[in-house]
């Protein structure tokens, strides 16, 4: 299978992560988001929508969204739980974390980070700040009680997670002030087969 | 089991719709978003997020995210297939739909119908007209070639699609250059066991 991604994007991340923990081979095969290349003729004819991460298996066949293509991949490993509420509440924080989450932290990072914080778009880097600390409360509450995001192990619903909130801090979010999400960075990123985002 | 929603949010609408095509017995529990209710104490408690739809089970164990929620009614049924990629496949429609679609269309809709369009939001209210044509436009491409978002049948993605774009046009949005958006617009509503969004 070839992944199509950029490893500096936590969406694409998540796919590397993943696949560095249950071991899958693949190809990796670089889009530059900041250059176009996902808004080429030949992208957009794998992927419409012009997004990474982008899955191509080896018969042709091909999937996007960084979520679907976790559920995809792990699926029927011990990363996803057969049981259907545990199943379902892994959904709940995916989906959690593509529309409370990520909008705010991953965006704010982006502006910060890739762009420089340029003066055009400094309001919209400070609006996604109360976003981004309100999902970060949401997490709080729920690891101050529990171990991972469902049950007591590492799910995709934690990679999902981890992704975006291991770099909130090059978005503007300072983390001390979540202590029991802090321990989950440290519990996730202790896991074997676990890769940075640098690798 | 209690459903608490809003039957005017197409999130909690596509709950009702997959409650109505799969004969679900539920009680439907009407929570004011506009008045408020999903800040309250006693409705933080349940979901910590704040948001609805929210499914509270018989047994006490809660689910939010209305495509978490429709992932977990549809298991077992014909509007969730079992094979692996067309679950996946499911799902890459269901984070379109809630990062590419209803950040536009439905933030769109909400800023007109809801709050009629205030000038302190009309800026936003335009910035989300390209966004919304965007994802109208891959699902035209997609649907001019299937009948259905995943295989030759109904599935929970339909529904998760369904439920803004029928009403795309209280955000603006014209379908008029999307034929193939509404014939499968019909083609959803003409299945057996629908409910619009009225009911």
């Amino acid at each position: 299978m070839r992944i199509y991604g950029d490893i500096q994007s936590g969406n694409c991340y998540k796919v590397k992560l993943l696949a560095a923990l249950l071991d899958i081979e693949h190809v990796w095969t670089h889009v530059d988001i900041l250059a176009g290349e996902t808004g080429t003729n030949t992208f957009l004819e794998m992927n419409p929508n012009g997004k990474i991460p982008l899955l191509v298996l080896d018969d042709g066949r091909r999937l996007a969204e960084s979520n679907a293509i976790l559920n995809f991949l792990a699926d029927g490993s011990k990363l996803l739980p057969t049981e259907a509420y545990a199943r379902a509440q892994v959904l709940q924080w995916q989906f959690f974390e593509q529309y409370s989450h990520e909008p705010y932290i991953a965006v704010a990072r982006f502006i910060a980070k890739y762009l420089g914080l340029p003066a055009a778009r400094k309001a919209e880097y400070e609006e996604k700040q109360a976003g981004g600390h309100k999902a970060l409360r949401v997490m709080e509450v729920h690891l101050a009680e529990q171990p991972y995001c469902v049950g007591k192990a590492l799910t995709i619903a934690d990679v999902s997670l981890y992704a975006y909130t291991h770099v909130a801090h090059e978005g503007g979010f300072e983390l001390k002030q979540y202590p029991a999400v802090q321990a989950w960075l440290n519990r996730v990123a202790a896991t074997p087969g676990y890769v940075g985002m640098d690798n």
